[in-house]
C-alpha cells in the first residue's frame, strides 16, 4: 500500500491557494498509485494561523474548502487534511471554541475528523488560546483494493512529544502515541508543523526512533515547510520502520512529495528515498534564513530587497542571505557613509557587493547630519554631543532606506544581530528599521561562524541558493570584514568593545540569561565578573522597549526575541540579580 | 471582624518594593484593628509578570520575600498575598511548572497556599503558558480574638467569571465560586487583577451581585490599580452584602485602603464607604489614559514627556492627557511645520499649548525635506512624488522628536488613534514613534467625543488631573481643532477623507471587523458598500507589519492592538471576504 508525504509550503490564511496545493499533491500521488496522502497540521490554513482563528468566517471558509477538496480528490485516494473545526459543545461544556483537527477525506466525503490532544502553549505556541483538546485516541481503518486492511493511528504534532521515558519527565498527563498503539494500530502517522531550531531534526529523529522502539510500531512524521513570518519550517519529514530504521527522509527547506510503501503482510514500511541532513549547524542555519527571507518576501508580495551596507559583518551576512534568497539582481545595497565612516568600511562594502553581484547606491549623510544639527542647535545649545547625535546618524540612514523601500516597493531587511538586540546596542527607528530582522536570533559570535562557513563553501565552489558560483571560486565575505574590530562608526574611533564586554563573554552571559534562565548569581558563580553580569542584566532589561518595536525576527534558536519572548517593559527584571543574596541586601 | 481591601499599585517585577507596599498597608490596617488584609492577585510581583515567570530566580525571590513579609506583619493581622508558586509535581504528573497562588500569612508563617483554578488564556491573557489549575476549592477558617470563627472562601480573579447563568454559557467546566459556597463558607473573597475596559466596572458589579444573589453569600472583590505597560487596572474594588447591596466601593484609578466590617452573628458585611462610578464613558476613559501615561512614565523612570503638536485633534488630546498625568510643566510640545502646514495648524497648536500651560518648541522641517530630496534626487529621478516623500516628512519629525527624547531623557508619546492604526494611515518610524501609544485604542470618532467631554469639564471648572483649573474656566482644546476637517498635511490641500471613508462609516466597519469578528459579507449585509468594505479589509490586513512595530497601546476596549491582537503578517486574512460567497468565486 502506497502512502505519500506531502511536505507542503502553505501561505497562512490563503485557504483557497493551500487547498489547491493539496489537490495538486493528491493528483501527483494518485498517478503513482498512492492510497493515502498525508499533509501537515492545519494544512488548509497554514501554521500558525493565530488570531485569524477568532474569525467565524475564516472557520466557515475552511470547512467549505474541505468539502470542495473531498469532492475533487482523485478516486481511490484518501487524504488526511488539517483544519480548525468548531467545537459544538464549547458553550455548554465550558470548552474552547475550536479543535485543531485532521479530516480523513475519501470517496468524495469527510469520513472522520480527528482532534489534536496535546496543545503546546509555551514559547511561540498559543494553542490553548484557541483549541480544546481531543479526548479520544485517533485511528481509522484503511481498506486496500485487495480487501486487506491497515489500522492507522493519527497523532498531530505535539501528540508525539510527551514521551516521559525519552525526556525523563512528563510535559502532559497523557501520551497519545501510547494510546493509539494500545488501540492496536499497524502504523502511526504524525502530522506536524514543527518550526526549525538549530539541531532540532536530530532531536526529532531520536524521539521518533525512541517511540518506534518503545511501541514496536512504524511512524511516519510529516512536517510543513516554508517561512511564515518569524517561524521557519524545515520540512525533513521522515518515516521510521518497525525495526527503527530510517525508511525515508524528505529534503529540508523545500516542498516535497515522498512516496512510501507499507507492506500489510510484514506490517512495515519499505525503504524509500533518504535525503541527507545538513553537514554542519551553519549549513542548517544558512538554509533556514535563506528560506525565511524568500518566503517572507514572496508571501508579502515583494520581489526585491534593500538594505544598508555599513561595511560591517552583520549587513554583509544579511546581504549574502538576501542575494541567495531572491537572486543578486533583486537586491540593492545602500552605502551611507558619514564623516566617521572609515575608508575601509566603504571599500569593504563595495567589495562585498561586487562578490555577491548585488547593485549598490551611495548616499552621503553629512549634509543631513549638519542640517539636523542646525535645526536642533538652539534647543541643544550647551549640551555635549552624545547618544542623541549618534542615533540621529542611524535614523538618517533608516529614513533613506525606508524612502527607497517606499519608492520602489522593496522589502527593507534589518541587519542587527541577537547580541545587540539583547543589550540594546542598536537604534530604534534607525538600523532596526525593516520588514524582517534576518539575523536577530544569531548572536554576534555565531554571525562570525556563519560568515566563515559561507566563505569555505564559496571557496569550495558549493552552490549557495541563488548566488552564482564564482569562477575561480573565492570567498564572498571580504576577509577584512571578518578580521577588523566591530564598530558602529557613530563617532571617531568608536569600537563596540568601548561599550560592551568582548563578544565571546557577552554571548555566553546572554545565552545563560535568555536560554537557560539563569540568575545573575548563577552566572557570577560560573566565573564571570559581577559588575559585567549586572551591567548585562541591566542592559537587557532596559532594552525591552526597543525589542517590542522590532520587526519579526527569523527564529533559529529555542528562545528568540519576538512572539515567543513576552517580557514586561515598565518593570524591573534586573531584580533577580539579588535572588541568591541575603534578604537584607534586597 | 474588620477586613481591609488593599487596592495596591505594584510595579511588575519589583518584588521588594511591592512587598514593602503590602507591609505599609498591613501596618495601616492593623492600626485600625483589621483582622484580615486582602491584596490583589499576584500582589508580590504585580500583574502581569509575563515571561519573568520563566526565571527560577524570580520565583525563588518571591517565596523569599513572602517569608519575610510573614515575619514582618503586625501581630494579630492575617493577610492574603498573591505570588507564583512552584508546582512540585509538574515533571512527574505532566503539569505546568507554576501555580497562580494566594498565600495566607499569619503568626509569622505561611499558613496555607491557595491555587487559582480558572486560568484565562485569551485576549491579553496567557495564564496557561505558565500555570497549572488548582484542583480543590479554596477556603480557610479565621478565628477572632473572641474565639468566633469565620469561614472564608478564596477565589482568584477568573475563578469568579464562569457563571453560566449570568452569561448564558459556560467558559470553563467548573465554577469555583459555587464550589466554595457548597463547602459552607460565610464570605467569599475574590482577589483580582482585572484590567480596565470601558464599561467593565458595571459589568463586574452586575456579575458580583448576581453571584451574591445566586449563592446567598457576601463577596469582597479586590482589584489591582495602576498602569502596567498596555494594561490599565482601574481599581474600584467592591464588597456586596448578603442582601445584594453594595457595602463598599473603593475609588477608581488610585490606590486605596478600605476598611470593612463583617459581623459574624449576622454573617454579613456592614455598609462602608462607597465611592461613585464615573458619570460618563468619557470620564472613565480619560482617567484610565491619564493613569496609564502617569504609571508608564513613573515605572520606566521618566518624569517628562515630549510629543509632536500638529494642530490636529489627536496630538491635542494626547498633550492634554500628558499634561494632566505629569503636570503641564513636565510636557514639551514640538511644532514642526512644513511648507504644507496650514497657518491655522500652527496657530491651533500654539493655542492648545497655551491653554494647557505646556511649553513648546518650533522646528521647521523644510530644510531637511529639501536635503533628503537632494540626497535622493539621482536615485529618484523620473519618479512622481508620492508616499515615499510624504512619509519622509513624517519621519523627519519622528527623528527630531527622538533626538529631543534622547537628549533630555523625555518619554516620547505617540499620538495616533485606533482608526489610523487599523488601516495603516500612519507612518512607521514617523508619527508612530514613541515609547507609548496613548490613544491608539480610541477610534477617531471617540477621540472627538473625548475632546468634547474634556472641553465641557474644563468649562465647568471640574478638576482634570494635574491640569490647572483655569479662571475664567474655558475650553482646553481650541474649538477650531474640533471643527476643521482632519488632515495629515503631507501634501497641499490633503484631507483624510481623500483616502478613507468618512470616520463614522470607517469606525463602524472597523468595530464590526475587530471587535465583533464579522466577515466582510456580514458587514455588506448590514448596509455598507461592498467596495468600501473590501477596501477596509484590505487596508487592515496590509497594515499588520506597521502595527507589529508600534509602541505598547493603552488598552481601553475589549480588543486593542498589541499583545492581545496576534495576527500573522505574511498572510491573507482578507480572504474571508469571500466566506459567504459561492465557492466558485473563491
Amino acid at each position: 500500500m502506497k502512502l505519500a508525504i506531502a511536505q507542503l509550503n502553505p501561505t497562512v490564511g490563503d485557504i483557497a491557494g493551500n487547498a489547491q496545493q493539496i489537490l495538486s499533491a493528491a493528483e501527483q500521488a494518485a498517478q503513482q498509485g498512492v492510497r493515502l496522502l498525508l499533509t501537515p497540521e492545519l494544512s488548509l490554513c497554514g501554521y500558525p494561523p493565530r488570531d485569524l482563528l477568532l474569525r467565524p468566517g475564516f472557520i466557515a471558509l475552511m470547512r467549505q474548502r474541505l468539502d470542495w477538496l473531498a469532492r475533487e480528490l482523485p478516486a481511490g485516494l484518501a487524504a488526511l487534511v488539517g483544519l480548525a473545526e468548531n467545537n459544538p459543545q464549547a458553550a455548554t461544556a465550558g470548552e474552547k471554541p475550536l479543535f485543531n483537527s485532521m479530516a480523513l477525506l475519501e470517496n468524495g466525503r469527510v469520513q472522520a475528523v480527528f482532534h489534536k490532544r496535546l496543545l503546546p502553549t509555551y514559547d511561540v505556541f498559543d494553542e490553548d488560546r484557541y483549541f480544546e483538546s481531543g479526548t479520544a485516541p485517533n485511528h481509522f481503518t484503511l481498506t486496500e483494493a485487495t480487501g486487506a486492511t491497515v489500522q492507522i493511528g493519527v497523532t498531530i504534532c505535539e501528540d508525539l512529544w510527551n514521551d516521559a521515558d525519552f525526556w525523563g519527565q512528563r510535559a502532559y498527563a497523557i501520551n497519545p502515541t501510547a494510546e493509539v498503539v494500545a488501540a492496536g494500530v499497524d502504523l502511526v502517522v504524525n502530522l506536524s508543523a514543527s518550526p526549525y531550531v538549530v539541531g532540532k531534526q536530530r532531536l526529532r529523529e531520536d524521539l521518533i526512533r525512541h517511540a518506534v522502539e518503545q511501541h514496536r510500531c512504524p511512524i511516519v512524521y510529516v512536517n510543513q515547510v516554508g517561512g511564515n513570518d518569524d517561524l521557519i519550517f524545515d520540512g525533513y519529514s521522515v518515516a521510521v520502520s518497525r525495526q527503527g530504521e530510517l525508511a525515508c527522509r524528505a529534503p529540508g527547506f523545500q516542498p516535497a512529495l515522498e512516496i512510501l510503501d507499507f507492506d500489510p503482510v510484514q506490517s512495515d514500511l519499505s525503504r524509500a528515498q533518504t535525503h541527507p541532513l545538513p553537514s554542519a549547524p551553519e549549513a542548517e542555519i544558512w538554509s533556514a534564513l535563506v528560506l525565511g527571507v524568500q518566503d517572507y518576501a514572496r508571501k508579502c508580495g515583494f520581489s526585491k530587497a534593500v538594505m544598508g551596507l555599513s561595511g560591517g559583518i552583520d549587513s554583509a551576512l544579511v546581504c549574502a542571505i538576501a542575494a541567495a534568497a531572491l537572486g543578486p539582481e533583486q537586491v540593492l545595497g545602500v552605502l551611507m557613509p558619514s564623516p566617521y565612516s572609515s575608508e575601509h568600511s566603504i571599500a569593504d562594502a563595495a567589495e562585498l557587493a561586487q562578490n555577491l553581484g548585488v547593485s549598490t547606491e551611495t548616499l552621503k549623510i553629512e549634509l543631513l547630519m549638519r542640517d539636523y544639527d542646525s535645526v536642533l542647535r538652539a534647543l541643544f545649545a550647551g549640551t555635549e554631543a552624545g547618544v542623541a547625535e549618534e542615533n540621529l546618524q542611524s535614523r538618517i540612514r533608516g529614513n533613506l532606506l525606508m524612502a527607497i523601500a517606499n519608492k520602489f516597493g522593496h522589502l527593507l531587511l534589518s541587519t542587527g544581530n541577537k547580541s545587540e538586540m539583547a543589550v540594546g546596542y542598536c537604534t530604534l527607528y534607525g538600523d532596526m528599521n525593516g520588514g524582517l530582522a534576518v539575523i536577530a536570533d544569531l548572536p554576534k559570535t555565531k554571525v562570525y561562524a556563519l560568515c566563515r562557513w559561507l566563505n569555505r563553501q564559496a571557496k569550495a565552489g558549493e552552490p549557495l541558493g541563488k548566488l552564482p558560483v564564482r569562477r575561480p571560486a573565492t570567498e564572498v565575505i571580504p576577509e577584512h570584514i571578518l578580521i577588523k574590530p566591530p564598530s558602529a562608526e557613530l563617532k571617531p574611533g568608536q569600537v563596540d568593545q568601548d561599550s560592551l564586554p568582548a563578544y565571546d563573554v557577552l554571548d555566553d552571559i546572554l545565552e545563560r540569561l535568555i536560554q537557560q534562565h539563569q540568575s545573575a548569581a548563577e552566572i557570577v558563580a560560573a566565573g564571570y565578573d559581577v559588575a559585567v553580569v549586572e551591567k548585562v542584566v541591566r542592559l537587557i532589561s532596559r532594552a525591552e522597549f526597543k525589542r517590542r518595536q522590532a520587526p519579526p525576527v527569523l527564529k533559529v534558536t529555542d528562545r528568540a526575541f519576538g512572539l515567543g519572548w513576552r517580557m514586561p517593559i515598565a518593570s524591573r527584571w534586573s531584580l533577580d540579580v539579588a535572588a541568591s543574596q541575603p534578604a537584607a541586601a534586597v
